[in-house]
């Protein structure tokens, strides 16, 4: 785009110089108008078809209704109310599972696209399920077609990293208790800790000898506690988290030690044998991100309640399964737009590099599409470490993720911004006009099978995905929304 | 101090415009030159002895080692590692204590001129340990002589708010284990909760019922424990509560969390009754600031590593009784220089306002003396709405408390200052050279005895404390320091 000319002048067509909101620029460009921006960045990706599609849904006719479902959606997010209810078996609790059916992270994918550590946990799982007595024979499994595959989303469940449920692990169940629009209940399993785990595609002994830990032994004693002390409030508990230096998805310490002391005495209780007891204490002490497999389905849970406006432009879904990255639109549930998973910009354990590391995976994304996690770094200054940031850094990431959101839930206020509630709601539409993708912090699992995380970073979504959903909403409001173009 | 004129110019004598560091100026006009102040703050709140007094300790032949003898204390200091290593009755563990011997927070005081909440924790006493059957007898015997009344620093304790230490309460037993100076031993009771207790004046027979059950379960069960579990690094544990919006003062929430998830699985092994021990985990969780009790005899563990400089100017002991402040120098241990308690700034729970107020009250003034409290308020931003403040307020108090420290505290490492340590060791001299007093986040107790905390809120010591600190300190350098005047 060239500057105005003198002649272009004297002639008399429009010329704009352009510095602010990009819907004015697209709007004075629809017109036939001349517009030169100051600090380019090109909305849409500089796409024509695009960008028509943008400058339609922010400033035509179906504009405001967009905007309305929006804030209704929005405000149907903020009013939920998720509570750990109790912890079941997965086959037992978790809609449409069945024996033959693992749940994995991410987008759909069959078993020969599957990533390294993807592979290593359906190794896992199905030594797990003694299925298979090792690995040779789980691998042929895998591929006879003999396990359906299908996403932890396709359940209303959530899985952090390779996100693997298999029919027999203990689960936990969410439900949402708010006034309105209660009863919505999702799903995730309990948290192994960190290393060789089975999220990371690790499957050794001591993999396998925890996970029968968990389920004999964790998972009960648990539920026992749950049983006696009663649902626990989760949004309550992640706002003061919040407040506690917590963002929700790479840090859990604080959210972790105040659920341990609310359940703990519970747990005595209803304990008998009291070393169980002990271990199950020392082992949720042991593990600072036990929380994340609860803020991941309060996360879930509260974007459910957002779904369902047929003109919401707003973002119900980010997840990665390792090879692809795919999200949803809260009007079109269970559409998938995808993009090739990326590389992690990150901290390395000690002996790795990039080059040991798979691409993103894991449905914990939920947590940035639900306005924690990275839109909440501001409150977890000590994160911005993994990747050599500042406080002040971790300030401007969740202001950044302001420019991209519908607005802010202030029951998750951040001390840091003087009390301002985290930037939640990734409107598509925003996204694609400032050029700016959500911030997303995560884990780095190792490239291979059987090896587990290799360290922790952060790391952008794929433009293509954001493209594609883009240009099926716009085609979306096309045949539901307001039909007066005039 | 006029500004200079014309005849002075023409006259030759020295006119200097200063703005910056007050020793300058006090250096320039100690040759007789005319200093005029820019934002003009009298140093020594203007007094000519503590002017020349200061002068002299900044700049004149003892300065400098004034400042290593600052600076090996502050290295001390540093290097302490107060461990939790155990629980005691006070009678049997406390050096001095005797069956006659009541300790009470701040400089020492009589019954005549303590105020209610104090006389109240002594009726409380009295009443705890079978002294007295009912409140009259409990004064009388109170204003008999029959019972001592001794200051906690007096015995290398401390005690919130009154600070009462009674023979036989069970007090936690703190030990620096610094490779070097390890073995210094400092004491304090353990936390009662907040509202209607003891150390807030307080004696109802629910004040009582409590009293006794720490004393019958919570303190044998943590014992119990602790020697199951072995010493706790209190300082390890300070620096995590730090990163996760704690001070140590008036926000003890993360710290408390984080040691009751270490102790947990020891308070389970080590209690046969199942019962007994879900009533301590229940009592620990339900009070957040349970930690306070353990940062304060860690605060004054590391601050006794700081005494014996025979040239420190550093302050090594601020404490209030209720009716007047008092302070240690660390070169001068054991005597207190004094000023009246003040009234404090804050915000009082429904029902009450400042005219219920009992001016500062308790040693745990000692957190801010160690550098944390007040001092690391940018790490508390969730603190400052106490006065209606802001995040950013809070990091200017930490800043503005770097002008009166002699260093920073590289293991108390705040995120929101780019994880810059604490600013600590209060100089005495900075104190009074740049007019500003440590800034002490405190409770409020009701000003009569019997009623309890009525709020929480900032306070500032009083000045004749530090003005009678810098002519005696001034005396002590002339007496004990460098004697070549040239």
């Amino acid at each position: 785009m060239t500057g105005p000319s003198a002649g272009g002048l004297l002639e008399g067509s429009l010329e704009i110089v352009h510095v602010g909101i990009e819907a004015v620029a697209l709007a004075a460009e629809a017109t036939g108008a001349h517009v030169t921006r100051v600090d380019f960045r090109p909305p849409a990706g500089g796409d024509p078809a695009r960008i028509r599609a943008l400058s339609e849904l922010l400033s035509g006719p179906a504009a405001r209704a967009i905007d309305a479902a929006n804030a209704r959606a929005l405000a149907r997010l903020v009013a939920s109310r998720p509570h750990l209810v109790g912890i079941g078996v997965a086959r037992d609790v978790i809609p449409g599972m069945a024996d033959d059916l693992f749940l994995h992270a991410g987008p759909p994918i069959s078993w020969d696209r599957m990533c390294g550590p993807l592979r290593g946990a359906v190794i896992g799982g199905l030594l797990h399920e003694g299925r298979a007595r090792d690995v040779a024979e789980a691998s042929r499994l895998a591929a006879s077609g003999a396990i359906r595959f299908e996403p932890c989303h396709h359940h209303d469940a959530v899985g952090p990293m390779a996100g693997l449920v298999t029919p027999s692990m203990p689960v936990f169940v969410v439900e949402d208790r708010a006034a309105e629009g209660a009863g919505g209940r999702t799903y995730c399993t309990l948290n192994e800790g960190l290393g060789k785990v089975l999220r990371y595609g690790a499957f050794s002994g001591e993999v396998l000898a925890r996970l029968r830990f968990m389920q004999t032994e964790l998972a009960p004693v648990l539920a026992a506690a749950l049983a006696l002390r009663g649902p626990v409030d989760l949004k309550h508990l992640m706002a003061q988290a919040l407040q506690m230096g917590d963002e929700g998805h790479n840090r859990n310490r604080a959210a972790t030690s105040l659920l341990f002391r609310d359940l703990a005495p519970a747990i005595v209780r209803a304990t008998e044998d009291r070393e169980r007891a002990a271990r199950v204490l020392e082992f949720v002490n042991g593990n600072d991100h036990f929380f994340l497999n609860l803020s991941m389905p309060m996360a879930k849970c509260m974007l459910k309640a957002a779904e369902g406006e047929p003109l919401s432009s707003l973002v119900t879904v980010m997840a990665r399964n390792g090879t692809d990255f795919g999200l949803q639109l809260g009007s079109m549930p269970g559409h998938w737009f995808k993009g090739p998973a990326q590389m992690v910009r990150g901290l390395y354990f000690p002996g790795y590099t990039e080059a040991d590391a798979n691409p993103d995976i894991g449905d914990s994304a939920i947590t940035e599409t639900a306005g924690i996690g990275g839109f909440a770094m501001a409150a977890a200054p000590a994160i911005v470490q993994f990747v050599g940031g500042t406080a002040a850094d971790a300030i401007e990431t969740t202001r950044e993720m302001g420019q991209i959101t519908a607005g802010a839930n202030p029951g998750f206020a951040i001390p840091q911004l003087g009390f301002t509630g985290t930037p939640t709601g990734i409107d598509v539409r925003l996204v694609e006009e400032r050029g700016v993708l959500p911030s997303i912090n995560t884990g780095i699992a190792h490239r291979e099978p059987g090896v587990g995380q290799v360290g922790a970073g952060l790391v952008h979504p794929p433009w293509e995905a954001f493209h594609a959903a883009l240009l099926a909403f716009s085609e979306h409001v096309r045949a539901v929304g307001p039909k007066d173009r005039g």
